[in-house]
């Protein structure tokens, strides 16, 4: 087991990383705040882990409600949310009662957003079982549900007291979540860590293969670059936004085609094809740079190309992004691979060439 | 105008209390992020004081997005919140706009719940237009909507940058809403401030006759008390839950009668009274303590009998108090009058007792 810890001062949690964490509910235990916990998981997770779980704290004298949630970014809404709180409720939960997310990143997101919430804030516990919120979704207390205008618009900064990521249960993801997870591992490379991404360039056949140790090496280093940009900007003032290389185009897929249509992994892909190509037109990367770029998403299974909603709709879409401050639509581009920065730089005229090119 | 400070360090901020406060918009700009706010009132106070309060901001040079929301407890509620979303996405408002609550504790409790997730979180400024959140909801950074199994059970602790309390505006309140107000003035005495009480008992007469130098004066030495509790135990791990003496009956008999048949400072009235003979059945009062409750509600017309639900009624909605830790019922009673205490002491057979003594 490896452990790495998010440094937020009376807020800090550690990440602990291995095969077979999920079955060693001794983990948890020291993090409760009493032996009351409430896990929530989806009808697809739940039928996989729920039940040898839920055993496992019984086992160490934990009192568990159970909560499964209908899977899916669609579900990522308030009615959805609401079975959370009709759930605690309905069995008495108070503020003692732990949450414990066990799923991907719509139920963590979710689960994260209604502990910030109930009877103004409980502890929660993320157990990410997707490759994509191991390595992103999971650590950094981001929680939030969608809006019919715009992802991820009602939320709030709320950390975790512990992330478990239990890379074993990845032998059960589909190969799409598997591919759409390769999208943010990818991103931390290209935003902030070259070695990385040339780790990732050199090693992508063993990750698709799911080797275990390359699968671990992944989620750890992915882990410790999503820690020490959280510990630095916790609330998004400055440099955590890099983190969302690609999400405001990719933003703009998932709204514009519906959730779910797209994977989140795939938007974003899809986005950072297209960050690069403008980042080109700003002067700041070669041909061969965004060809690169395009070259290690190709690999990976995911898309290079955005979806054909028009540039009009990609900036309506944009103009609601969280990054949009005092009406200037903010982007994160590359100036170098492995440097990311946020800017107001590129004109409308830039940002259409590179939606008309990408799409 | 008068000023005091909640002192919650970088989370701190001015309450200005006087007369006419509400059209010197020049007291707001220093408080905004970005020369853009949306101002949320409800159907009732917003034909009164809307149109001018907008326009003094726009004076100032402020771009203004209005809503308006349908009034009452009974809304407090998801759907009613998600008009404040729907309306600030649809002026792409972004996280530099300040939301500004108009109107009484509903408004402002939802607009902070609002303030506190809208891209999570955006800052907010209370102008409370009533008694009882000028003197409560407005200082304190409490923030909710209800649920049908409970009261204000879905929430975040969230601080305003300013609160305006303009003592002008309850000439327009209704008598019904005075009284109410005067509910939670009557509590700060009883909890904490005797010298408070004994002034209240005094000059009661010229509060009920809206005399602008005995309310402003109330309001005043209110909020003073309810700023030093807050500053003390801003998320309520401890001295703050005493603010709520009279609250956990209070919010059984609002969930009982369904939201919006009494006022909430009427069920808090009757609350207090109960809270009161319970505390006598501890021991810790004496019979003419329990009658000065009474007396001191009843002069200010306000309820000093529950509503007749039944003690198992009762305790079934009491069961859901945000207050209730690892299943043990909490409650705020009265050693002495003029001192609070949070305290699992009393029995069921007690608080039975008392349910049946004063409903």
């Amino acid at each position: 087991m490896r452990t790495l810890n998010v440094e937020l001062d009376e807020r800090s949690y550690p990440i602990r990383i291995g095969s077979g964490v999920l079955a060693d509910s001794g983990l948890i235990l020291p993090y409760l705040k009493s032996k009351r916990v409430a896990v929530v998981t989806n009808d697809v997770v739940g039928p996989l882990y729920l039940a040898d779980f839920v055993a496992g704290l019984r086992k160490q004298g934990i009192s568990v409600t159970q909560i499964v949630l209908p899977d899916g970014e669609a579900h990522k809404d308030w009615p959805t949310l609401n079975l959370i709180f009709d759930g605690l409720l309905g069995e008495h939960c108070d503020r003692s009662t732990t949450l414990i997310a066990l799923g991907g990143g719509v139920v963590g997101d979710m689960v994260g957003f209604a502990a910030a919430t109930y009877q103004r804030g409980v502890p929660f516990i993320q157990v990410p079982t997707t490759l994509l919120s191991q390595v992103d979704s999971s650590v950094g207390g981001k929680t939030a549900i969608n809006h019919p205008l715009g992802k991820n618009m009602i939320g709030a900064f709320y950390q975790p007291k512990l992330v478990l990521a239990d890379t074993s249960v990845l032998n059960t993801l589909p190969d799409r979540e598997l591919r759409a997870g390769m999208a943010e591992i990818i991103k931390y490379g290209l935003i902030r860590d070259l070695p990385f991404l040339e780790w990732i360039e050199s090693n992508l056949e063993r990750l698709m293969a799911r080797d275990p140790a390359a699968l671990a090496e992944a989620v750890e280093r992915s882990c410790r670059n999503k820690a020490e940009v959280v510990a630095a900007d916790e609330t998004e003032q400055g440099e955590r936004a890099t983190l969302n290389l690609g999400h405001t185009f990719g933003h703009a897929i998932e709204t514009g085609l519906g959730y779910g249509a797209w994977l989140h992994g795939e938007a974003v892909a899809a986005g950072a094809v297209m960050a690069a190509d403008l980042s080109r037109r700003l002067g700041w990367l070669s041909d061969a740079d965004v060809a690169r770029v395009r070259e290690i998403h190709l690999r990976a299974g995911l898309p290079v190309k955005g979806a054909p909603l028009g540039a009009d709709r990609y900036l309506e879409l944009m103009a609601h992004d969280k990054k949009v401050s005092d009406g200037t639509l903010r982007l994160v581009l590359l100036k170098q691979i492995g440097r990311a920065v946020i800017t107001s730089e590129a004109t409308n005229s830039d940002i259409r060439a590179s939606i008309d090119a990408c799409c």
